[in-house]
C-alpha cells in the first residue's frame, strides 16, 4: 500500500494504473468495521481502490467537534493496507486549501431535513471536498455507508447534477449483534445506554414492518417510532422522519422508496440510525 | 466530425478514443475567427478535438439578451469541420439542465471587476456550465480567448480551486488589420464607429507603452487611456481598470503581470478589449 500525502504524487501514482477501474472510499479516518466494508467491497468490484483520509474543516460548523474528532494514524495505516486499499491518500489542510476559495458551493437541495437542519453549511462542506477529490482521484465508483443516508443523498444530487462519471454505492449499515449502527461514537454510550440503544434499531424494524402490513401513513409510523424509543430509552428524541428516498421530501402517503430516520440524543453521544426500503417494506440494503 | 446532441452519444463516443488526449473548444456558437484559432490550435496540440456549443441560459442576467443571442447552426457545423473539430456537443437545454439544480455554484473571487461587476451571476453560470462540461468530456486541455480576459481568469480559479486536472490556455484576440478586436457585435457598429473603435486598441497599446516606458502608476495610465478613447470616439466609457493577472485584485504600483482592460458603449454595441503583459511591458498574448 502507497501513503501519499501530496496531490503531485497522487496524479503520478494514479497514472501508472492507466486504463484499470479505480474503487475509492472517502473517510475521515479512525477506521470502524463499516469502513472496512467499503473498503473490501471495493477491492472486490474495482482493480485500484484508493480511500482517502481527511477530516475536512469546511464541514463542521463553528461549535462542532473539528479539532476533538478523533483521529489514530497508525491504526488506520494497518486496517487500510490489511482491508485491501492500494493508495491512501492522507493530505494535510494545507494541501487540500492552500488558497482562500474563489468558487463556493451550495447544497439547495436535500440538506436541510434530518441531520442537515441543525447542522447548516455541512453538507456544503461535503460537496466541495468531494469534487476536489473526485477531481484528482477520477474514480470509477465511489463507496460511501448508508449509515450516513443523507450524505449519499447529497452526494448523489452532486454526481448527477455536475455530470460526474461516477458511480455512486452505497453499501449497508454495520450493525452489532443486538442491532445498533457501528459508529465512532458508541463508545462514549454507558452501559445502560448501550443496552438501551439497541430499541433505535427495534423502532425503526417496527415502521418498516407497519408498511410492510399495509400501513400508508407516515404520520402513524413516525408516532410509533416515538414511542418505541420513549418507551425504552432515557434518550432525547432529536427527530423521527420519513421522507422519500434519496430525494428526502416530504410525503404525504407511502407511495415510493423512503427512508425511516432517526436521530437520538444520549448523555454523551447523539446517535442516528435509519432503513431505506420501497413502499412494499422491503428494505433496500445498498444502492446500486 | 460527429456531431452530438446527448450526453449518453458523447460518453459512447469518447469512450473510443481512450488514452488519447482531448482538447476542448467550449462556445456558445456564431463562429468568427477567434473560435476557429482556438478550434485550430487545439488540432495542432491534441489528439481529439472536442467542441461545444451551448448558449448557457444560467450565465445570462434577467435583461440580456439570451433569446436574441445570434444562432446560425448550419454554418458552425461547416466552420467546425474545416477547422479540425472531431466532436461537435450541441445539447438542448433540457439535457444540460433537466432539473432545478441541488447544487449551486458562487464565485466568489475575480467576478466583482471589470464586466462582472454589471453582470451579477454571470460567471456562477460560466463555472457551473464548465463544471458539467469538463465532467462530461475529461479533457487535457481547455482552450478560450484571451479577448474574454475575465473569463479565462475565473476558469483558472475553478480549475485550481476544483482540481480539474485540465490544462487552461489562453489564446490570443484575433484582430481585424486596424486593431479592432474580432467580436460578433461589431456588426452592429457604423461605418464611423468602426473608424472610431479602432482607437480603443491604439489606446490600450499606449498604456503598454508608457509601462515600457517606466511608469508605475496605475492611475497615470489609466488616465491617458481614458483621454485617448474620449478624443476619437463618441463612445461613452463603461471602464478603464488595470488590475493584477489573473488574479484581478486593485494594485497601487505595476509591480507583477497586469492586465490593462477597457468597455466602450457605442451606440448599438458595448465593446470590450484589454492587453496582458508584464511588469516591464512585454505582452504576454498566450496563457500557458
Amino acid at each position: 500500500m502507497k501513503v501519499i500525502r501530496s496531490i503531485d504524487q497522487l496524479q503520478r501514482e494514479l497514472l501508472k494504473f492507466n486504463k484499470q477501474t479505480i474503487g475509492y472510499v472517502p473517510t475521515m479516518g479512525f477506521f470502524h468495521e463499516g469502513h472496512l466494508s467499503l473498503m473490501n467491497t471495493a477491492r472486490e468490484e474495482t482493480d485500484l481502490v484508493v480511500a482517502s483520509i481527511f477530516v475536512n474543516p469546511l464541514q463542521f460548523g463553528p461549535n462542532e467537534d473539528y479539532e476533538q474528532y478523533p483521529r489514530d494514524e497508525e491504526r488506520d495505516l494497518k486496517l487500510a493496507k490489511e482491508n485491501g486499499v492500494d493508495v491512501l491518500f492522507m493530505p494535510d489542510v494545507g494541501v487540500m486549501y492552500p488558497d482562500k476559495a474563489s468558487i463556493t458551493m451550495k447544497v439547495v437541495k436535500r440538506a436541510n431535513v434530518l441531520c442537515g437542519r441543525s447542522r447548516p453549511g455541512h453538507f456544503d462542506g461535503v460537496v466541495t471536498v468531494l469534487t476536489k477529490l473526485f477531481n484528482m482521484i477520477q474514480p470509477d465508483k465511489v463507496y460511501f455507508g448508508m449509515k450516513d443516508a443523507q450524505q449519499v443523498a447529497v452526494v448523489d444530487g452532486l454526481i448527477t447534477d455536475l455530470n460526474f462519471p461516477i458511480k455512486l454505492v452505497g453499501l449497508p449499515t454495520i450493525r452489532e449483534d443486538n442491532g445498533l449502527a457501528k459508529s465512532s461514537r458508541n463508545v462514549r454510550l454507558s452501559k445502560e445506554e448501550v443496552f438501551e440503544a439497541q430499541s433505535l434499531y427495534r423502532a425503526l424494524i417496527r415502521g418498516q414492518q407497519l408498511v410492510v402490513d399495509g400501513e400508508k401513513d407516515p404520520a402513524t409510523i413516525i408516532q410509533d417510532v416515538k414511542q418505541t424509543i420513549r418507551h425504552h430509552t432515557d434518550g432525547k428524541i432529536d427527530y423521527v422522519e420519513l421522507l422519500s428516498y434519496p430525494a428526502l421530501e416530504e410525503i404525504t402517503i407511502i407511495n415510493e422508496q423512503i427512508i425511516l430516520a432517526i436521530a437520538v440524543q444520549f448523555k454523551h453521544a447523539r446517535l442516528i440510525d435509519n432503513l431505506v426500503f420501497n413502499k412494499f417494506g422491503q428494505i433496500i440494503e445498498r444502492l446500486r
